[in-house]
């Protein structure tokens, strides 16, 4: 649903798509490739550790916690709405080269559905364009679909890796982009022309600048009339 | 660091400064402040639950993992360096009224101290301009600052949004703004000359969208080139 590759892994409950991921996660890692992963829950969660200082802070009412480290950070935060898998991969794992969503499967997403015959009587119903392959140990019959064991990991990253050439190749000629818009915390949609304008007029004023004659990345934050007491950002007028 | 006002709660070790959070995030929350909150770690953190999806995802390799709910978000990425307080804030605390970072005294943000006089001998060293004011039930004498014991709750919170409205008031006249700008995910330092264009240029375009006649908060992702396999989002070009 957006410029990164997003797949996701499709199932019945408890027919392994966890466990799918930790197998495939260090095969892709090992390949190079930078991959987010997106799970969804349909109830509240905790993801934070119960007693830790972000734990307490978020208890305590914070709209929103960050951890920070030299390695990592972390963050929890109230949304007023579940954000479609869109927003996430823009917000949060717009550096990914490829990001696997954990369930999804009512969505337009390309899908890799996870079966285990002697748990469910059959595979997810509607299954359609968007499915690219199935994990199963037991396909069923007249599958139509590509399908690997699920110890068919080298397999499984193979065709992953062929689906993402594909999709870049067939960037490529065309030369897509994409924008994605907030205005005062909502998204803006685009159409086509206002889209094309945005683009190229920014990419034309940021090409201009020392370093950024080819941007291919562009992420920018406009805040009016704030809080004046900055030490170190960036100040317009 | 950020058009988001940010304030540090700092102090010793083991002085109280996550107590301190935990009073008084409900007191700001009830005065319908929207507050983040920031911790920093000198470590590598672990933020997640073990044996939990996402933690299985991020055990297994992923860069990034999200956690989506209907009513909030969890995120637990890698990174290649210890991201400052400025770019947390705008990354992932922008909609808020009011920051408050656990920790972080060697940066120019303003400071609240706590300090326990039957803990410490003394307060942190280097106190300078960016201390607004210490907790302490036993405060040193000849402080030179504004002083609340630990259970001066309410005192403290009319004392930090009093902080707020005059860092507002004095954003207000000079009409001053913020831009942060990453191309190709590097931070991009901009002048005064070039924010100010930037700034102008794109609130301009935007400006034209309906509804966005009068942006204050503009978030903008460009991406060029890549997997066109998208459904939902807005293309261009």
């Amino acid at each position: 649903m957006t410029r990164i590759p997003v797949v996701a892994v499709v199932g019945m409950p408890d027919c392994g798509k966890t466990t799918l991921l930790e197998k495939l996660l260090p095969e892709l890692k090992g390949r190079g490739l930078k991959v987010g992963t997106i799970k969804h829950h349909v109830h509240e969660f905790t993801m934070d550790t119960p007693g830790k200082d972000t734990w307490r802070h978020k208890q305590a009412g914070a709209d929103a916690v960050v951890l920070a480290s030299p390695t990592g950070i972390g963050l929890v935060r109230d949304t007023d709405r579940d954000l479609g898998v869109d927003e996430l991969v823009t917000r949060y794992l717009n550096d990914a080269d490829l990001v696997l969503a954990e369930g999804y499967k009512h969505t337009r997403l390309p899908k890799i559905e996870v079966y285990r015959a002697e748990l469910h009587p059959s595979p997810l119903p509607g299954r359609d364009a968007t499915w690219l392959a199935m994990v199963s140990a037991d396909p069923p019959a007249n599958l139509g679909l590509p399908s690997f064991a699920p110890d068919q990991i080298k397999e499984l990253a193979d065709f992953l890796e062929d689906h993402l050439r594909q999709a870049a190749k067939q960037a490529t000629p065309t030369g897509r982009s994409y924008i994605h818009l907030e205005v005062d915390g909502q998204p803006v949609p685009l159409n086509r022309f206002a889209a094309s304008l945005l683009r190229r007029g920014i990419k034309g004023m940021i090409a201009s600048l020392r370093g950024c004659e080819r941007p291919r990345k562009i992420s920018l934050n406009i805040t009016e009339g704030h809080n004046p007491d900055d030490h170190s950002g960036n100040h317009a007028d």
